[in-house]
C-alpha cells in the first residue's frame, strides 16, 4: 500500500469517458455533415441524431423522444427554463419563482436574476440533512398567505452535487401542480446514479448533463412535457424545432447517447457497488480520523458522493494534500472554484464557516476501487491530523481557539 | 470521368475535421478533468484551455487572450451579443438596433426578438451584389434624422454563408463608432477563408465557430473587445469570468485551438488555392449551362463560396440529382432547412422568388481538388437540362410559363 497511486475521487465535477463511449467518438470523428443539411450525408448524420435522442429520453423515462431537446450542457438547460419563466411571466401576475437555497449557481444566478427584474423569489431551506423544508414550500405556494400572484415555476434539483442529498421530487412535484405551477428539477447529478422518471416525478422540465455520466463535455439535454412553454434561449435556425439554435454537434450527441444507453444498463449494478463503496470510505473516515461531521442525508443520498467535515483543518489544505498522494478530490462545486466563500450548501444545511472551510467532497464512480478507497483510508489521517497541528498553532498565535464549537461528530 | 465521385462542396454547413485536429482530439478524449478543479488534473486541464484561447485569439487579431471567451457556437454568441444589448436598452434612451438583411438566422431572430420588447430595429438593404447600402446606414444612424434616442449596436456580418458577399466591416464600425453605437459583426464565415482582424476592424465584437474552420462542433469563441459590455446568456458559476458559466469542454477547445492555429498558418495558400477552384467552377458552369445568375459580390467575396441560379429548375431538385451524383452542395443556409421559403439572402439582392428557389450554393474548402471541379462541370449541365425540361412541362400544365423575365444571366 505505500506505492503513490493515482485515485480520482471527484466524479461530481466530471467523468472521464466510459470506454465504449470513447470508442464509439473515435469513430464518429469522421461523421462531419451537418445534420440539418439535406444531402445524404446530413440526413445520415441526423438520423444518428434522432436515435441518441432517444436513448437520452429513455434513460429518464421520457415516452417521447421530441420532448428531449439538447443543449450545450446542464448550465443552458437550466437557464432555458428560467428564461422561458422570464418571457412568460414578465407581463402576466403569477410570476413567483420557489427554488431552494442549494441549488448549482446557474439556477442560483438565473433566479437571482429575475429578482433583479421584479420577479418574487423564494429559496428554500433545508434542514441539517439538506432536505427541502416542505412546509415552508406549502406555505410559499399558497398565494393566500403569501400575497403573491401565485407561483409560477418550482425548480429544485433532484440531487445535491455537493452533498448528496436526493430531494423527494414526486411530493414537490405533486405539490407544485396542485398550486397551478410549473415544475423544474436539475437532475444533473442524478441522472446515472439514481433512477430518474419524469412521467413518475411528474416534472414539467429536467435538466440533464452528459459529462457527468461518463460522456463528453459540451453536450446536455433538457427534457419539456409536451406542452410545457419553452423558449429558445439561443434563437437561429430550425434546429430543435426552433427550441434551440444553433448546428448539431454531432459528436456529443452521438455521444450522449451512447452514454444514457450506458447509464441506463449499469444503473442498477453502478448503485450497488458504489453504495458499498461509499459506506466503506464513510466508516473508514469515521473509525480513523476524530471528529468529522459527515455532511448530507444518512439515507437519501447518493451512492457516490460522501462529504465530510474536518474541523481544524483546512478544505483547501487538504485538498493540496491529498493531491500530493495522487488523489483528487473538491471542496465543493468545481463551478464556484476560484471562490473564497464556503460553500453555500454547507452554510444552508446549518455547518457554521469555519467548518464548511473543512470540508470535502469525495465523490467515486465507474473506475473506483476498494483499493482506491482503502488508499484514501491510508492517507488521509496523517494529512488531517498535521493541518490540525498547523492550525492549531496557527489558532494560538492569533488568540483564537480553533477547536471549539463547530466540531460536530 | 465516368466513375462516381463523392464530393463534398457543402463547406459554408460545415467542415469534416483537419487530420491534425482530429489526431490531437483523439489524444484529448483521455483528458477529461474539470478545468475549473483545483486539482492538479484540472489546473493541467486549465492551462490548455487557455493556450487554446491564445490561439483563437491570434487567429483574429486580438492581442490579448482574455478579449475571447468560448462559447458552445456561432449562434450562441451572436446571441450573447444580442442578449447583452437587451440588458443594457431596456432601461435606456440609446435602444436602435441597426443590422442587416441577410445577416444569419441567428442574428436575424435575436434582432426579432429585440423589435418584439420594443427596440427599434433596422434591417439595412443590400445592392445586387449583397453589399450593404452605406448611404441608408449613414441615415439611419442619425438620430437627428430618425428621430430616436441613438444606435446602441450595429450588427453586420464579415462574409455572407450564402453568398460569400464580404462586407467593408472597417469602414462600417468607423461610422457606427463615430455615432457612439458598439460594433458587432458575425464573421462565422470569414475566419480561416480571409484575413480577419479584430483592431484594424475597430469592433467590440466578433463572433467565431470553430466547425467552419475544420475543427469540432458545439465550441464557439466571442471576441469582446475589453471595456466592452458583456452580460452572460448563460448564467452560473464562474467559468469565463462569469461570463459564461458551464464545464469547460476540454475536447472542443483543444480542437478549436489546434484549428485555429492552423488556420492561421494556411490562410495564405487556402486563398490562392479556393480562389483559383472557385474561379473554375464558375467560368464553367457559365460556359457549360446557358441562362445562369451567378451571385454575389464577383471580387469582394469569399474564396471558397460561389452561389449560382438556374432559372426554370428547382434547388431542391439539383441538389438532389446532384446527391444521386455523390455531389452535395446545398440550396442556401442548413440552418434554414425545413424551410419551404426562398432564401431571405438572394430576395434581399434583388432576385424574385422564383430564381432564389432556382439556386444552389457550392461551398468548397481544403478537401476540394480540380478534378473536383471538373466532376461537378461534367454532372451539373445535363442535369439542369433535364429539370428545365421538367419545368417547361409543369409550367405549361399549370398554365405558367416558368421560363419569364426572371432568367437572368
Amino acid at each position: 500500500m505505500n506505492d503513490k497511486r493515482f485515485v480520482y475521487m471527484d466524479y461530481n465535477a466530471t467523468t472521464p469517458l466510459h470506454p465504449e463511449v470513447k470508442s464509439l467518438m473515435i469513430e464518429d470523428l469522421e461523421i462531419y455533415a451537418n445534420a440539418s443539411s439535406m444531402h445524404e450525408a446530413g440526413r445520415r448524420a441526423r438520423s444518428r441524431v434522432e436515435k441518441a435522442r432517444a436513448a437520452v429520453a429513455r434513460l429518464v423515462g421520457a415516452r417521447d423522444p421530441e420532448t428531449v431537446i439538447f443543449t450545450s450542457g446542464g448550465s443552458e438547460s437550466n437557464n432555458t427554463v428560467f428564461n422561458t419563466m422570464y418571457e412568460i411571466g414578465k407581463q402576466g401576475k403569477r410570476r413567483k419563482i420557489i427554488t431552494t437555497a442549494i441549488e448549482h449557481p446557474c439556477v442560483l444566478n438565473a433566479a437571482a436574476h429575475l429578482e433583479e427584474e421584479g420577479f418574487p423569489v423564494v429559496f428554500l431551506r433545508v434542514d441539517d440533512k439538506g432536505r427541502v423544508d416542505l412546509e415552508q414550500l406549502a406555505r410559499e405556494l399558497d398565494p393566500a398567505v403569501t400575497g403573491d400572484g401565485g407561483t409560477l415555476l418550482v425548480s429544485v434539483m433532484a440531487a445535491n452535487n455537493e452533498i448528496g442529498t436526493i430531494q423527494d421530487i414526486p411530493r414537490i412535484a405533486a405539490m407544485a401542480k396542485a398550486a397551478g405551477a410549473y415544475v423544474h428539477t436539475d437532475a444533473t447529478q442524478a441522472v446515472g446514479k439514481i433512477p430518474v422518471d419524469v412521467e413518475a416525478w411528474g416534472v414539467d422540465y429536467l435538466t440533464m448533463s452528459c459529462h457527468k455520466i461518463y460522456g463528453p463535455k459540451g453536450i446536455g439535454g433538457l427534457y419539456a412535457r409536451k406542452g410545457a412553454p419553452l423558449e429558445p434561449l439561443i434563437r437561429g435556425g430550425h434546429q430543435e424545432k426552433g427550441f434551440r439554435a444553433g448546428t448539431y454537434n454531432n459528436l456529443g450527441i452521438y455521444g450522449f447517447g451512447k452514454a444514457a444507453e450506458l447509464a441506463a444498463a449499469e444503473l442498477d449494478g453502478y448503485r450497488a457497488r458504489l453504495g458499498a463503496l461509499r459506506e466503506r470510505l464513510r466508516a473508514g473516515i469515521v473509525e480513523r480520523v476524530p471528529h468529522v461531521r459527515v455532511n448530507g442525508h444518512p439515507t437519501e443520498v447518493l451512492p457516490n458522493t460522501l462529504n465530510v467535515s474536518f474541523p481544524g483543518a483546512e478544505g483547501e489544505s487538504i485538498l493540496l494534500s491529498l493531491d500530493m498522494e495522487g488523489i483528487e478530490v473538491s471542496t465543493g462545486s468545481a463551478c464556484a472554484s476560484g471562490s473564497l466563500e464556503p460553500s453555500h450548501v454547507l452554510l444552508a444545511t446549518g455547518v457554521g464557516p469555519e467548518l464548511a472551510h473543512g470540508s470535502i467532497r469525495f465523490s467515486m464512480g465507474r473506475g473506483t476501487t476498494e483499493a482506491d478507497v482503502d488508499y484514501v483510508l491510508e492517507k488521509l489521517p496523517p494529512i488531517i491530523a498535521r493541518l490540525r497541528r498547523m492550525s492549531t498553532v496557527a489558532a494560538c498565535v492569533d488568540g483564537v481557539d480553533a477547536s471549539g464549537d463547530e466540531r460536530a461528530s
